[in-house]
């Protein structure tokens, strides 16, 4: 999986070889535009948002010394491609989604969201505190890449269904759409797992050509119209209960980088992760108040359903543990998991609770 | 309530007189050490470390342009002092809970955390897209300081008592250490409420001058010793579901930087925000496990108690709802949190009560 002797030897790196040749102290002087990638359309709701406002900040906060040129997907490279150009050197930096490049590496899901796994706040935690960010450069050294969290849409929604979800033989032979290892895990309930771009779910919705689909929260799913097609909604879903986002730098590029704009985009990247997931929460909350107004019933997964995603998720974890990069980021991850989410149920968990409930 | 112009018209602003005279361009290619006072003790853990990092930083981003010289409580100014010093402009900045400051104005609450209020993340919803941040601007500006958001100790303890709680008639009489709005709410419940300074709160519970007292957590909680005293300790409290920090600035002082170094401190406060929460729920995590094995029985407080909690807190609240901008922020604050709190209720919430079932 060492593909970094590879490119470091290869005739790829055309930004990166020349960033490679720029001395730092004639570098601190100067000004540079750097080309940020992402794997979002331009304006995409939210995901979009948090990738201009890292470039936007890293920019202001440099005073235009490091300035981004942010290209949305297509514009520059390929959503799916803008890994590769990044580790190549074509381009500087890509926001984006890690758990898209579980081709590259299965253990980069663990940097956006697995199925059964960690919260947004528990990730958080696991982040910058119990050794996920050190994690997440060990990885990323492979591919010439340092990367660090920088956007999160909060847990995602279970979806969109034609009928109701009563138990965990519904899933069986239904034709959903969910990528990534949430869909491997739904594959082991029987379920026929489609994965489809994004501009095409709305019309496969619509003609029946699947039978349900789950996309990211109330506010993305609203904007996408799926309420015009079904009124079945589950709140809650199990695939991505925090999906991080994540802003990387080419490893020649970031090395060629002052201290100081090392740190900018340090700190750009973790107020973007924080300010972003709000963003989430706060157009989540509205939006949802909305579709209900409009006549979707929002549903909870009966717990049968809820054992068998648990089981399902818990095999496909596991079949990747012979990898041992991944086995020691899975460990890590689940590690801390456990260690932080006692504390968070025993005291926001039960004040929401009860708060909620005496308030009404 | 308007000391704004008081204090412009003063002799008192000795830094933000000399920052005045500044010209920007002049400063724009200058160096300049910026003072930060805080309401922590050196070292006092996760509150004292989001101070030091936000000063750290800055220092870094700016290639030190912007060097900030942390002056923990006592060292130039007492920990309640620092308001006064930043809005004068003895000193230039500084890190601390806004509720110490409900003598300058009642409304600094909402910054921090108020009884039967806001998580951090509904804070963190309220503050970046709900209109938060631009209340807290323009409470700020009254006083001559422009605050952000920069820390955050998530939701603090039920605290430790001599005896188990049954119903609300166990505080009628209880001496119990309780500070802020939290504590006026359990004086309605016949608490006698002490606001004990921290360095003497554990010989008070040690001697039995008080009953029981909350402290910040469980990191906190096992560092102060509590546990040495007494095995009883409720996880969740009502008073502070999730205690923000704020970095403020002297405005003038403020308005004489660059808008780089603006944005490098609107940066760095958003970043510490995320990290220093994610460091208390990582260390709580860690700390309510070695309670448990040191024989801590850890505890929920009972419904009927919750009830009184949710009466006394919701009485404090309206107290001040006479002052335009108290009600202004309250009723901001109280909409954004219903508006934020069913979505993560239903997501977040539900995903984890079912995960930690399912997982065991």
């Amino acid at each position: 999986m060492d593909r970094r002797s590879f490119l470091k030897n290869s005739a790829l790196g055309g930004t990166a070889a020349a960033a490679a040749t720029l001395a730092a102290p004639a570098y601190a002087q100067g000004r540079r535009t750097l080309t940020l990638v992402t794997t979002w359309g331009r304006g995409l709701a939210g995901v979009h948002d948090s990738a201009q406002r890292c470039a936007d900040q890293i920019t202001a906060m440099t005073d235009g010394a490091l300035t981004i040129d942010l290209k949305a997907a297509g514009e520059l490279v390929g959503a799916f491609e803008v890994f590769d150009a990044v580790s190549s050197g074509q381009a500087d930096m890509y926001h984006g989604a890690d758990y898209y490049f579980v081709g590259q590496h299965p253990a980069f899901a663990y940097f956006t969201a697995v199925p059964f796994g960690m919260t947004a706040q528990e990730l958080t935690n696991w982040y910058y505190w119990m050794g996920g960010q050190e994690l997440h450069h060990e990885l990323g050294e492979i591919f010439n890449i340092k990367s660090f969290l920088a956007g999160n849409t909060g847990a995602q929604a279970g979806g969109w269904f034609a009928n109701e979800i009563t138990g965990p033989e519904d899933f069986n032979g239904l034709k959903f759409r969910m990528p990534g290892l949430g869909g491997q895990a739904l594959g082991r309930l029987g379920a026929s797992v489609q994965n489809i771009p994004g501009a095409e779910v709305y019309q496969a919705l619509a003609s029946g050509a699947i039978d349900g689909t789950e996309w990211i929260g109330p506010w993305a799913d609203e904007k996408a119209g799926f309420q015009e097609i079904t009124k079945t909604y589950y709140a809650s879903g199990f695939h991505e209960p925090g999906a991080g986002l994540s802003l990387a730098t080419n490893l020649d590029v970031w090395n060629s980088l002052s201290a100081a704009h090392q740190a900018v985009i340090e700190n750009v990247s973790a107020a973007s992760h924080s300010i972003n997931l709000a963003q989430f929460m706060a157009e989540n909350g509205a939006a949802l108040d909305r579709l209900q107004s409009a006549g979707v019933t929002v549903r909870e997964f009966p717990d049968s359903v809820w054992d068998a995603f648990g089981v399902a998720s818990q095999e496909v974890l596991e079949e990747n543990m012979g990898d041992e990069l991944y086995a020691k980021i899975h460990n890590s991850a689940m590690d801390s998991m456990a260690k932080s989410s006692n504390w968070i149920a025993r005291s926001s968990g039960v004040y929401t609770a009860q708060r909620d409930r005496v308030l009404g």
